[in-house]
């Protein structure tokens, strides 16, 4: 069974160092296609480019345009090569514009050590079917998201007040997550995770999308198949902008994805 | 008056998009130069690559090869200006060997907004005579950092037990931090700041200085001069590395920078 995801994320060879993508309009949001999807399209091509270190342990995007649906280029420089750890420079474009400028530091995750010392604590979500789901969102939500369609989230019922004009102003968001056709987790997708669930900002009484001017994510572990619990918060607003930092975590209860993005704070919906 | 910091990261024109630097040997530590140096450093030629937008908002480093003393070039590569906010690839070479690749985008801190909404807690550290200066720090650190004695570093007595073997297990130290010769913080300097103090794992009970793989630094404000309060963190050890997350607030206490690193496990000391 081929899931929608992989065929979304899917790349063809232009040159030795060149992709072509075909990006999809399922993951549009706001004024243009997710940040986290453009992510996980580019750490597919670098994810190519190192067959045998294929895990992104950490890639860093500046987003300096709004990507649409349809054809994209992935361009991959390899900066250095050797060793446990492989980085490259990768560019996403679209016509002469680019998209995303990204650097990112690949590994096989499964030869790095099986030390594990984590004193970061497992989001405390309520059981899945005792969450809110996505399907719930409010129609202005969904009208501007339907990259929503993609997923299966199930909202902590404390941080969802935004969805009945009640944020809980504390700034976190947290929820359970997977895609709709149950395609299990990855450490690409897990780019993808990082920036799937609305801006936290929407906790904070600031409806609207948040435009990402860079994100870093790292990929610490390979995740476990089934839900992913994923969280947001945001401690630092200021002069229009905010970090967004967020964890994933698989369902072995492991810190599997740890990110952080600077966003512009939202423009209002119009 | 000139200072110190300010002759270490000085530039001169090579061509257009090439500057020249002198790395200076006082910011060895381990086996090369510090990362957050580097950093500032790459900075400073982005700075003057966009006069109007002098500010690092938001710049990400891959360290690819340890730097050494000595003439470096630093190449500048503008992928995106126009509107409030610029964008650059930034390489720090020495001969055919990158050290770091780096992506930044700039901005007029002055002309962002002035809203603040900051629910992170500013580090509570007693009055800086009654901390522990790094003059006492151990014989065995100093002759592995020699960049200390670039710094006024005043650290809580509570993280400060790794000092004499009895390190707290918590995973945190927070320090006030200025310069020797005291020249005030800006935003390039501290770019320098979030990578000065020792790693984090010193208070783990694991010596030994630790590689950067990764560092993304956001500069949220101008910082006030005086004293800074630095906070280093990691709640994530696994596969040999660990994330490390810094936060430097200034005398007006205001949250000025925040930063994340991803690192490999310190070397032992031989």
């Amino acid at each position: 069974m081929t899931h929608e995801f992989d065929e979304h994320i899917a790349l063809s060879h232009q040159d030795e160092t060149t992709w072509v993508a075909e990006l999809d309009a399922g993951w549009s949001v706001g004024g243009g296609l997710n940040g986290g999807y453009l992510l996980a399209v580019a750490g597919n091509a670098v994810r190519q480019t190192f067959p045998s270190k294929p895990d992104p342990i950490a890639i860093s995007a500046y987003y300096l345009s709004a990507a649409e649906p349809g054809k994209a280029t992935v361009h991959v420089d390899v900066r250095r090569e050797g060793g446990s750890v492989a980085t490259a420079a990768v560019d996403l474009r679209q016509g002469e514009e680019t998209r995303i400028a990204a650097l990112a530091t690949y590994a096989d995750l499964d030869r790095l050590g099986d030390d594990v010392r984590t004193t970061a604590e497992e989001p405390d979500l309520p059981p899945p079917d005792q969450c809110v789901p996505n399907t719930m969102a409010p129609p202005e939500v969904r009208a501007i998201a339907p990259l929503m369609d993609r997923f299966d989230m199930r909202f902590h019922p404390d941080h969802i007040g935004w969805a009945v004009g009640q944020p809980s102003g504390d700034g976190v968001l947290s929820a359970w997550f997977r895609l709709v056709d149950d395609r299990e987790p990855d450490p690409v997708s897990l780019l993808m995770v990082v920036d799937a669930l609305p801006p936290v900002t929407f906790d904070l009484g600031m409806p609207g999308w948040a435009p990402t001017l860079e994100l870093t994510a790292h990929v610490r572990a390979r995740p476990a198949p089934g839900w992913l619990k994923v969280r947001h918060a945001t401690r630092n607003m200021a002069g229009g902008m905010f970090e967004e930092d967020c964890e994933v975590w698989d369902s072995a209860g492991r810190l599997v994805a740890q990110s952080r993005q600077l966003a512009r704070q939202p423009r209002p919906v119009s």
